[in-house]
Order: structure tokens, then sequence, then C-alpha cells
């Protein structure tokens, strides 16, 4: 295979769904995996699911010497890791790719929500924000990757064509969302218990999720200006999958469900990874897959747009899209090695 | 015991609901139950869960004259067939408690929202809205009852007391909710598969589903004035439960979070079945239980009210409450015979 | 009330199940809780769904002193506290209640099982078996209660009464279990999470599961002498129920269905908590009550009889039997507090 | 691509499943699909999650004449209607590979299971079973696949080799199996509802379920001789995966767990789609894969043989399998478009 790989902080979920999704892709071979409290164990004992393809591959601990000269090195880190560690692998390795949140926004925006300073911010310019779909053309050049939040994929997709558009107006927009619980991660914490999340549905992070800051500024770079959300994530009992809700109001009077539906497939017909449809899109049409599904509307009667994404958190919300952003920066077909195909039932 | 009680269309779940609510009221009997596709089954038969209350009870075939001199007659029937079924009952048994939509709105609001005409208006004065908390009141001397629907509980209960005080906007109000599937009820159809709902969350009914017409009823009877809502449902993989997440602007500036939860506590500190929180609620705490549980924010970053209401759909959305009301009617305690504990985990 | 109580260990899923069903008994009165790790938090806090019973009772670090004279005293505890703390309350209370394992087996037998000697064998006189159904006569004059763990519960109501007949070979018995995830516990471990736990059914405990004792030891006091059990337990994606498939040889020819139906009906047909059924049960038909449902096969092809029993984990398979079998030893009848309904759906 | 190929039944779960996977398989494209009750609808409107692979592909009525000539043809029909259907197709298509269960048993065979004589027992002969690791080598010249059962595959590949290796008695097998709703398909029905299967355990097909005559036949073939089988299904909430747990005697003394592991090692190491573990194995790791789990145990205390094999019964339980026994057939690699791992979490 053409580029050799390692996935730093391979034990927890995204790292695992990296393993999975790479060992389908036919130009990329993980050759080596990290974790911190899995050192000496093998990927196939943690994750039997992925024994098939990983017979004998065993996690390390984290050496950057070790990932010295290699293509690919993603990192699938606690948030504020990736910006220790990305120091020391600059201009050692071919493309770093992070999963986590630290090189996604300005540094100033990142203390905003983060509630610290940034601890490499002269690292930011070297990454790119891995939204193929909204901001592929801007990307050129930048050989790091800053893999978008699942939240944020989400919103993006639905809302992005209509604020790109001007359709809507950029204040007053709310993004009220619901994830499976795998978007908490691997972590041991009580409302990630099977008895606590399952038949329960609740909201968290009221006001101040940090992932506002990301759709925020995602929205801004589509818009040309500040586009304020007041965003609501909500736990809901299934594994995976994402659907982000979002409103906003008209930026014009006569705007109709055809101008916003119009905008979603004038965006994303020729890609190859959103489906925009008439109905309701259900997260469980894109389980497993890269796969965005949206839709929009307009109600004229209380002076609403509507629009709806749906995704799998893992992957077109963390992984998969990595891959497909890491495609696109070695000028790979972007569906190399990703599966639009969503498993149903 | 001092009230005989018969349950029309007692086979579906919120019959069967009401069958295991009643069974442990010291007050109220269940003497005759009615079905329409089940006629000659055992209750027990179709329901093991119910066996050690109702041994012997079989579903009969829906005869008004069966219902004559009854004390309570609970009408748990599909869309429509309350209003046929009235006008017959009227005067013969000492109160009707209607589970459906029938008489929850007035004639114009329900054609509007249903889409036909009501087919006896004349009975609507009779029925009073049976949520206590906020209208009990103004039920005195109305014989009958109108539970409400799941979803508009939950939106009441949450923003009620808000809409009351004059603290929202009455316009650009939006409910955001999710509801497990038993709302769905014990109909077949391919959404309400296991197959198809778990794993799985998706929005329905966008810009139209008929509780809307309830919800901007029972906020605008609170203002005093007409209230405008977009409700966007979302059925979630669970059996029970519901939440809704509701967006208003403040009516007044330097409305703080403090207000929004003071009205929360000023209205229901002396309910038995409303627990006002600070943490967001989790449908979870209600299950099985009369319970809602509400919380409330305020955001000036961006100039939004934020309420929350979680209930078990089956209970305080719908047989539970019906109860409740029942007993205020007939001068018991409202808590007699009903819980207030949800089962955790 | 008539009887002050405390649950030492309130806040795992036992003893906050303990908290649900005695708020709702007549008689008794919670009046201390403990915990380990929550000291100081407010019940109402951890467990929201009690919120309306327990607004001010907060949890105490176990201190002796502090039970002395209570009625009753529940022990919610990890394996192998009990056996520590009951030398030093033995006299002090009224009534020890043990959820835990560690007074349900002989000394030699617990030592067999649990893989250490036991502590305070002494006290073993001073408790009896708590599962009224099959050994209520045989509990007179002891003054504390072993509960039942929860698959000895359901595999004992299943093949027990087929056992006291003389209907199958008292070897050769195989119990092949499926039990929903709280059985686990509160405790965080990566089994119990809701990503790895949900849609995934794996067995456990291969061969050497501890309550395989319980359950040899349950049926040879039925049957009079050894009777030997291989059993298997699988955790399923639910939160409550447990299912006890049994399989064992007939001990005579020519027996049939009829036969061992009859057995079940001979134990159970006065009891309040058992339901016999034609039917296999289904565990949902007991979710949050205190029935077990059982029915029973005879397999002529094969020579095989079947037996199966299902009950809620939580309730009938812990906190609820053991309210149970404290009603029997306090005189009072026994469904006193209790719901024989299940909460479906 | 090389072969041209109909899904007939494709409105189905397995039928949709096929036409996932082969979606991704390099050497077969899909042509044609039929449905019984969506005639006219697109594949996209029924199964969005199959949108990007079928943009425009409609479901046709069933004609055998618009099959000619078609190289495969996929039969995932209701059981029965498959032997209606094969005579007419015949000799003019290359290969039928029927997913029911029409040609999986001999005539006689058939018939005592199923309750009526086979229709077309001259086209039995024609049929393979389709389960590689167990008879890929009697299957030579044998032109139609007949694709295993769910259950008997995940039992014949646990219990198979110890079968084939003479280790375990040829009586008092048993066979305690746990399967996801989606094994009952997509038509409507109670128990397929999710209210009814949520959180819920039971039983079903006591002492008489179909599948027994087939995992009878398969270890028969294997042991040379009859072999009797008790099998006991049960459902569970998850939507996807099956666990087979089987009990047999050991056939000789001195058999350990070494010995029945070692049998699956020698059956299996080299197969691309079983993974021999020293754990339980679990559902989850198979998810949406074509792996089975296996693992055994020798218990010598109770003299028995403890064999487990997961799968997902949509793939290796039906599509998956059906479609590597193709790949068989045509001399492509097993492997050719499917994937051996599993979606975790």
């Amino acid at each position: 295979m053409a580029y050799r790989a390692a996935v730093v902080g391979a034990s927890g979920y995204t790292g695992a769904e990296l393993l999975r999704l790479l060992a389908q892709h036919p130009e990329i071979e993980v050759v080596h995996v990290t974790a911190s409290a899995n050192v000496g164990t093998a990927v196939a004992a943690l994750y039997p699911s992925l024994a098939p393809a990983y017979p004998s591959l065993e996690y390390q601990a984290v050496e950057p010497a070790a990932l010295d000269g290699l293509d690919l090195v993603f990192l699938a880190l606690p948030h504020g890791e990736s910006q220790q560690l990305v120091p020391s692998l600059s201009g050692r390795v071919g493309h770093i790719v992070d999963l986590g949140a630290d090189f996604r926004l300005p540094a100033a925006s990142y203390e905003q929500w983060y509630g610290e300073a940034h601890r490499a911010p002269e690292q930011l310019d070297s990454f790119a924000y891995g939204l193929p779909e909204l901001f592929r053309t801007s990307n050129e050049q930048v050989p790091n990757i800053a893999a978008p939040g699942c939240y944020p994929t989400a919103a993006a997709l639905a809302l992005g064509p209509l604020v790109a558009h001007g359709m809507v107006a950029p204040t007053g927009i709310v993004v009220d969302a619901a994830s499976g619980v795998s978007g908490r991660g691997r972590g041991l914490s009580a409302p990630s218990l099977y008895s606590e999340a399952n038949e329960n549905v609740s909201a968290y992070g009221l006001l101040t999720h940090r992932h506002t800051g990301e759709i925020e500024h995602a929205l801004s770079r589509l818009h040309g200006d500040d586009v304020e959300v007041l965003f609501t994530p909500h736990l809901v009992p299934m594994t995976r999958g994402l659907l982000a809700t979002c409103y906003a109001r008209p930026a014009r009077d006569g705007l109709t469900t055809a101008d916003v539906l119009g905008a979603l497939h004038d965006s994303f017909d020729q890609e190859p990874f959103v489906v925009v449809s008439e109905e309701p899109p259900a997260t469980k049409a894109t389980l497993g897959s890269n796969s965005a599904h949206v839709t929009a509307r307009v109600d004229p009667r209380t002076g609403t747009v509507l629009a709806l994404g749906a995704i799998d958190n893992l992957v077109k919300g963390a992984s998969g899209q990595a891959i497909q952003a890491v495609n696109h920066v070695l000028d790979l077909p972007e569906p190399t090695g990703l599966s639009a195909l969503g498993l149903m039932p």
C-alpha cells in the first residue's frame, strides 16, 4: 500500500473506528497504534470485532520518535492532548489528522469556549478544517487536517448551504440536536452506563456546550460574517447516530421550501456522501456509513426555516470524514475505502 | 369501592395503562372493558402483566347500553371515535373521561388542525381540559374530562408558567420534542417496528403535527391572547418517555434564569406531581410515574429562554393525568392511586 | 408508621429500588440511608426519580451506632461487606435483611464458590433464605433474612416445584439465563457501558458463576439430596428483566407437560406473586413488579423437561422479594406495599 | 462487472441486506429487483440507506421471464414460495440462491418440520447447503445454493467440529439461542413492535421450532449418523445479532477444554470468516460483518460440553453467507465483497 499510518489513541471509539475503516482502505496501511491505558494489549483482544484485520497488532505507548517518517498520523486523543503532541510531530510526518477539538478554532475562539489559552497557536495555520463538502476548495496547500466535531458536521451540512446562499438570518439560530451514547467515548462515567442511558432522553450542556463555538465558526465562514447560534445537545438511547434539527429565520420575504431544498441540491447533488431528501432524515439510514442525509423546510405560518441533518457520529461525524479529508489531501478519490450505505435494519 | 368504571378501548396502550393504574386505585373499580379487535379475549391473555389484577376480565364489544349507570367511562379510542360515542353516553354515566383528541380544542381549532368538522360540537362545553396544575380552578362544575395530549402536557408544564407570568414573547416559540415509540400506540405500522425504530432518531410531522394546535390553545389560555408555536416532534428509540425542549424570546429585558426558575417554583412547589429542578430533566426519572420534571434557563448571549419538561407519555402524558383529573372531579386527593416515583434504573 | 428502617448502601441500584418500594409501604419508614461514595449527597440529587418521596434525605457514612434500635436494617452492599458488618449489628436492631450473597449459603459451600472462608459463620443460622414461595414454612423463628440472588430466584421458582415433586433427575440440569444490565449494578466498568452492552448478547462466567452454588443449594433443599446444575448466564441489552430457561431430564417415564404444569399450579396458584402460564413467560410482563411468571414443558422426543421463569431482577430478584420476606417476618400480609403488575409496554 | 443478478423479494430485510452487500461486490451487479407489496417504489424510497448505490432502481413484480439469462437469481421470499418459483427458473438462469428454507432439507425431513409435502422435490438435488466452512468440499458440481438459516449457522459452526471429531454424544444436545428482532423480518406483527420487543426477553417456538430439523440435519451430516437436538430460541431486544449456546455430553472420558478449542482451531484457523476465541463471543463483535465468533468449554464437574457461536443473523446468518457461497461457486475468492469486521461500538 502507498501510505503508512499510525493511530495515536486507538483504544477509544474514534480510534477503533479509524482502524475498522482503514482496514478497508486500499492505499493506507496502519502500522502503529498507541494507547494510554492498554499498552501491550492486542487490538484484537480489546476489539474482537477487529480481530480478522489486526490479528497481532498491539498498542504501544506514545513515543513521537516511533512515528518518525510515517505518511499519516491520526490523533484520536482527549481534548487538549493533541496540542501538546503536534509540535513534536510537525515536519517529521507527512500529514497529521487531528480528530479532537484542538485545531478547529482560531486561538481566541478556542480560549473563549474551552476556557484556557491554546498551547500551540503557531500550529493552527497548518490545519485545514476537514469538512470537504463545505470547505474543500479553501483547504489547498494546508498539510494537516482538523477533523470536525460530530454536532458541527451535522449542523453545518444542514444549515451551511442556506447560510452561504444568504437565505437565513445570522442571529436567532437554534440547533437542537440528539446524539447516541458513543459520542461520550469509551471513558467510564455514570451517564454512559447502559442502565442510566437506556430508556432515557435528556439535554446536557445547556447554553454552554463547546461545540457551539465550532458551529458558529463554520457557519460564519460560510456567511462571511458573524453567525450566532444557541445549541442544545441531547443524549438519546442509541449507540450511534446524530440528528441536528435547526431553526432559523428567513433572511428575506417569500422564501419557500423549494428554495431551501434547491440550495441543498445545488450544494450536494454531486457529493458522494450527502443525500438530500424530501422526507425527514433518519439517523439509521447513515449507520456505519460516511453519509449525511439532509432536508429543509420553510414554515410561512411562523416565519421559520427548518433544516435537518443526520449522520453516524463516529463515521461522518469523526473517523470517516477524517479519512475522506485525507483522501482529498492525498489526491485520491474522496470515497476511497469509505461506504456511503447505511446498515439497515 | 366507591366508583364503578369502564374502559372503552382497553386493548391499546393507554387503555392498558388505565387498567394498570386503576388496579391500584382504592376508590375506583374497573367492571367493564371493551375492545374492537379482541372481543372475547381475556385481558390477562393480551397483557400477562395485568394477570394478577384481572384474572378473568374479558374484552367486550362496545355497547353504550352496557355502560349505563356507571360512575366513570374512560374512552381510549383512535382519533375521531369519541365524538361519535359521547352523545349516546351523555347523561347516562357519571363522568366521561376522553383520552383522545376529540374534546380538547374549540370546534374551529379542531377543524383547522384535524381537517374535518367536529361531529359533536354541542358536547365540547361539557369537557374540561384535564391538566390540573395549570387549569384546575377553571374546571369547576364541568362533568367530563378531556385528558391532554402527551406533547402538550410536557410543553405546557415547562412553558406555561413563563407564559402566564408574561415572561416570554407570544410569537417565535419553538417546541422541539422527543417521544418514545409507545406514543404511536399498539397499531401495526412499519415505523413502529423494533427493527425500524431501534437505533434511530428522526423528526416527523414537520410543520403540521396536530398537537401544535393543542399546545397553542393551552398556552393562549394562559397568556390571555394568541400564542404561536412551531412544533417539531421526534421519534427516539425508547418505549416510554417524552422530553419537550422549548425555545422562546424574553418578553422583557434583563430576564434571568433565576426569574424563570422562580416562576416554575411558584407554580409547582405545592404540586405533588411536578419536580422543578436545577438540572436538565431526564425522562427516565419519570418512568412509570405521574410526575413531570421541569427546568428553565435564560441565555443572555443569544436572547433566548429555554424551558424543558420530561414526562412518561403514557402516565402523566395520558392515563395517569386522566386519573389525576378524575380524582379532582371526584373530590378525592389528587394523588390517590398514583405514584410520583419513577422506576430507576 | 409502625417500623423504622435504614438502608445501608442506598446509592446502588438495589438500594435505590428499596427506597422506591419502601416509599410506597404503609408500615415501614426509611429514616436513615448510607453510602460509601456519596456521603452528604441528597438522595433526590442522585436519584431525581425519588425526589417526591425523599426531598431532603441525605446519604450518611456507615456507622453501626447510628443504626441502634432500628426495627429493620437493609444491607445492599458489595459482596463480602455484610459479613463484616452483621456481627456489630446483631442484637442491636430488630431484623437484618441482607441483599448480598453473604448469608445465603452454608459456610463450606460459601467457601467453595466464593473462594474464601466466611468471616461470620456463627451468624449464618440467624438468617433465613428469603424466597417465601418455596421456603416460607421453614423460616419461622429466624430473625434475619438473606434475600436470594436474582438468577437463583428465577431458576428455583421455575424448577423448584418439579424438583420437590421428584419429577426431574437431580443431575444433568442446565440453567441457561439472561439478565438485563442493571444486574451488574451501578459500578463503573466497560461491560456496563451503553455502547458496549447495547445491541449485544454474550455469555459470561462460563462454568463458574457463583450463583451456581446458590441454585444448587436451593434445589437440593427441595430435593432432599444433592442437585447438580450447570449454569450459564448471559448479558442482554435491556435494563431490567431476567429469564431462566432450564433443562432437566424426567425422573420417570411418561412424564407429561400436564404433569409439570400441574406441579407449578399446585405450588403457586395461591401465591400473589407467581403467575403460571401456558405461554412462554416474557420478562417485560414483570417489569417493575414483584411477580414471577413461569411455565414448563416435557419434550418426549428428546427426553427433556423445560422450565422457564421470568422476573424483574431488581424487584422479585432483589429488593421486592426482600420486602416480601420482611412482611412475612413482621406478620404483615406479604403483598403489603408491593405491586404484582408489570409496566407494559 | 462479470455477473448480472436479480434479487427476488428485495423489499424485506434479507433482500435489502443483499442489496447493501452486492453494491460493494466488484464482480456482481444487481440489475433487477422484485417485491410483492412495493411494486413501482424506488429502492431508495423504501431504504434511504441504499440511496447512494441505487438512485433509480425500482421494485418490479415477479416475472420469471424477466429473469431469463441472468447469471444469478437470489430468492429472499417467505417460506414456501421459492419451491413454487424454482421449477420455472431452472435452466434459464445461471445459479439460483435461495435464502429461504425450501431447499435446505431432504423431502421427508422438510415434511416433518414444515408440516406439508415439498412441492418441487425433484429440484432438491440441484441445491447445495451453502455453509462453506463445513460443507464446502461436498458442494462441487451443484449449481444452486440453499443458504442456511440463521440459528443453524451459529449452532453448526459452534458444534459442528466437535460433532465431526466425535467429541460429543449425538443425543441430549441442547441448543439455546437468542436472536435480534430483525430475524422476524419486516412483516407487521405485534411481537415485532418496538414497544413489545424492547426491554423484553422471551422464548418462543418451544420444542417445535422448524430450525430444529435443519440443525439436526447439518450435524447429522457431520456425524455420519442421526443427531438429536432440543432447540429453544429466544427473542432479545436488539436489531441484529444471534448467539447460540450449545450443551452436549462428552463422547469420551477425559475430554478437555483444550481438546474442544483445538478442534475449533483445526477447523477454522484458515477460514477468513470464523474467529475462534478464548473468551465468550459477543454478537456485537460481528455486527454488519460476515464473521462468526466461536468458543467451547468442557465442564468436568457436570460432564458437559459447552459450545458458543455468535453471528449477525442478516449477514453470516443470511445474505452474507449466501454471497460467500456464491463466490465459491463462481470460483471467486470467498471474501470478495464481504467484510469480516464488525461495527463496534
